[in-house]
């Protein structure tokens, strides 16, 4: 993580007046400020210690102090241009210890989104395909105090328990998208993270089934019939038992196939 | 529709240079020239002649000549602010007649999305609720040649046929999109045109559905399973002898509830 | 706010096996559960007590003890149903007593995003239009403790002092948006709200401009050349004095002219 | 291109029902059918021949005819997953090939959206940084008439040539983004597409400026004033004398910083 030619290159803005310096008389602290909806490339760290090529949205952020007048934007890309490591929470936290350096400053947030692929076999047939995961990674600091968050969108089916129970045929199910946020104190992988939701649903998805594989997915969801609740609920129980994760959110919003409306749960815990 | 003192509010700026109206050399004609993502409150008008309030996000451009440098941007929110009648396509093609004689052009057109509420009785409790569909209504006119096309966005159950032959129990389904867009050449209703993708779905949708009634369309979904490719057809099936609809579009996406993709369909048709 | 229609239905659904009131042995909370992104139409309460149409998307919940398996969804839409009353922060509250006490719950929440306008009449021509506000009204109760939050997207002018000071001529300029949230105690109109960000912008926008209009929001721009800190640190100034509001974020997003990405600023503060 | 563990899948299908190869009787062609919203990882051919990682969404349809019950939605990510070249315009038309051949079909499209980054070095200080664009590459086959379009989003700056002339200082600009969409008779790389919008731009966009570089594009836009007619005119001009362009579509969408709408224009053009 070096750039020297980058960094150089304020000695040349010298002579113009440096607005941003200045004094500020409104005794007004700014929590976060800094540059969001930035895209750039970045590689995930996998399960298996290897890296994937994917494509950063970040939002960069520091605390200014009610003196200062304004921060100096363009040191956050700076700051990204001159990264080449691949990311996990850790190495977003060492990003964000250089950040706040580059920035003078003692608070301050990294933000990223980036879509993850995991390859799965099908259950039956074994044809194998990609599948796309949402991920966030979260890096903030307050002083000496250190938050590391590590956010997974996974897309399951669902089937209505009700609706199954009160119906003499059939069961209404949807696609729904469980959001597993996780607060890190050990190293959790991704893949690890994505389990616990897929384990908690109706059925997991793939994206490539044979017909075989379709009889056993639209089997077994209809054999592990969940409502939101349980969806939230059974990663819930996973997680209470999790020593690498110091506290937790999940999420699931059911993009119920019979309204045009979801049916949304969100619960929150903490370990000891 | 009028309103002087907007139009009046022209003479101010005479004083000023007007940019627009030089002179252009470059002999390049613009098809489309205008405004978008204007949003505005409008009244659609509803199938009982009752209209009902809704916010229209509007496109309003005109064709610029090769001679002439630009067009008046603030004329087409002086013509939408000047307007009051409930909208239709038929008045929005007045709307468009309108607009054309305030820029001085000759060919143009206007589209307006919006949110239409249509209040249903759920199939077996009979208690009613309201659901939304997209609308989108569209007037051109190239010289004398004028179209008028309605668009409806219906949500709806699709069951797939595959996975109920195939499976010894179940069947996944989720919501689909079924869109329908008519070339008009007399007066459809958006009931009437939004009843044609419901009856061709595997069970229309209600905002508020008690245990009977979710018992009922999950059985009736059952009873009625469509490829997606079976949407677009059977709506087609309806609206080939439809003499009130010079063409049409049918689209639908269903958003797989066992994959992390849609699965989609897209038609068209013309009416001798 | 009565609908002995809606509720009679419930009576209907005696005969079928109602899952979700089954013990659940799980032990596990769920601070939020309900419906979301369902579309319903609104009358939001102007600051002349007038009301205007417009279209909500709610998110409705319930806080889920341990030992109960679900809510019922259906009850939420009931709610919304059953509601006539035009909505501010104060009859969201009440909304939200009916909904409690329709779901058997003692804690939850209402949210529900709408689109606002406002008539504004430009600086020097006098021309009115409307322009549109994001509007997110919020109400949550815990217990006896209640929290009315009222938030309002308001779309300005910035120009960047940086760039004007050490330019020769020109400033970079862009669309920004100013998003003010308040927890209220007493009445603030949604017009005053907004008026505390069209203040601390560099210019206000408005929909229609006729040229002598555009002179002056050029040169007024030119003339109070803002950061994205100052946007934010000069709504602060101004809600630091303000009785009506316990406690306020602020945040802008200015979508800069000469960049791809955004500049951006957060902070929050309370009032004694 | 060649994965025969994945087709040979379908001898595993062999003993199940095949719904979808059932013959149909309603007489209706379905003139698109497939898959939509399909992430998978691509590598983009940048103009240098290196390649670089990216992630497309992918929309893959075949013609049905008239006489065929539906299609094998499996086969399009078994068409995908099979694949492995970098994608340009020419090995996505290859890619169309072996889907055809694979689907049994004499029709039918792929389309491709990605994020595409160029390393671009600041006018003044010479900092270098990324900057994003959209693409789309879209190929099409009707039996043997075959389309290849290459599509760039790019973002610039546009500066207002009336407000500058009216206005004693200052000139209001903003954000900007041009959509060139080219239908290829010859190698167009993407970044001489892209250089077609900068070139025409009030301004081109970087994603790090130093203060001598912000004082330089502010200086430079204020120097090249744009209507956004000019933006698609200047473009169109360029590619009116451009050989390996068949036919081409330029849109300019400028996000107004003095009004919450935007200003937008689009014109068409085909070579000789």
């Amino acid at each position: 993580m070096n750039a020297p030619d980058v960094f150089l290159a304020n000695e040349v803005s010298g002579t113009l007046p440096d607005v941003q310096s200045r004094a500020d008389r409104r005794e007004i602290a700014i929590q976060k400020v800094g540059v969001r909806d930035v895209r750039h490339p970045v590689r995930l760290r996998g399960s298996d210690g290897q890296t994937q090529h994917s494509i950063g949205t970040f939002q960069m952020t520091v605390a200014l102090p009610p003196e200062v007048k304004g921060t100096h934007m363009s040191r956050f890309i700076e700051v990204l241009e001159a990264s080449d490591e691949a990311l996990d929470a850790t190495t977003l936290g060492k990003l964000l210890d250089t950040m706040l350096a580059r920035l003078d400053a003692t608070s301050g947030a990294i933000t990223v989104q980036a879509t993850y692929f995991r390859r799965k076999v099908a259950p039956v047939s074994g044809v194998a395909s990609l599948l796309d995961y949402g991920v966030t990674l979260h890096a903030e600091r307050d002083h000496a105090q250190r938050v590391l968050r590590q956010t997974v969108d996974v897309p399951v089916t669902s089937l209505c328990p009700c609706s199954r129970d009160i119906s003499d045929y059939g069961a209404h199910n949807q696609r729904s998208m469980i959001t597993i946020g996780a607060e890190l104190r050990g190293d959790l992988t991704l893949d690890e993270q994505i389990a616990f939701a897929e384990h908690a649903a109706s059925c997991q998805l793939w994206g490539l089934l044979k017909r075989p594989d379709e009889k056993y997915v639209t089997e077994y969801a209809y054999d592990h019939p969940k409502f939101v609740e349980d969806l939230v609920r059974d990663v819930a129980v996973a997680l209470r038992g999790e020593s690498r994760v110091a506290a937790y959110t999940v999420a699931s919003e059911n993009f119920e196939s019979i309204h045009n409306h979801s049916a949304w749960a969100w619960l929150e815990g903490r370990n000891p």
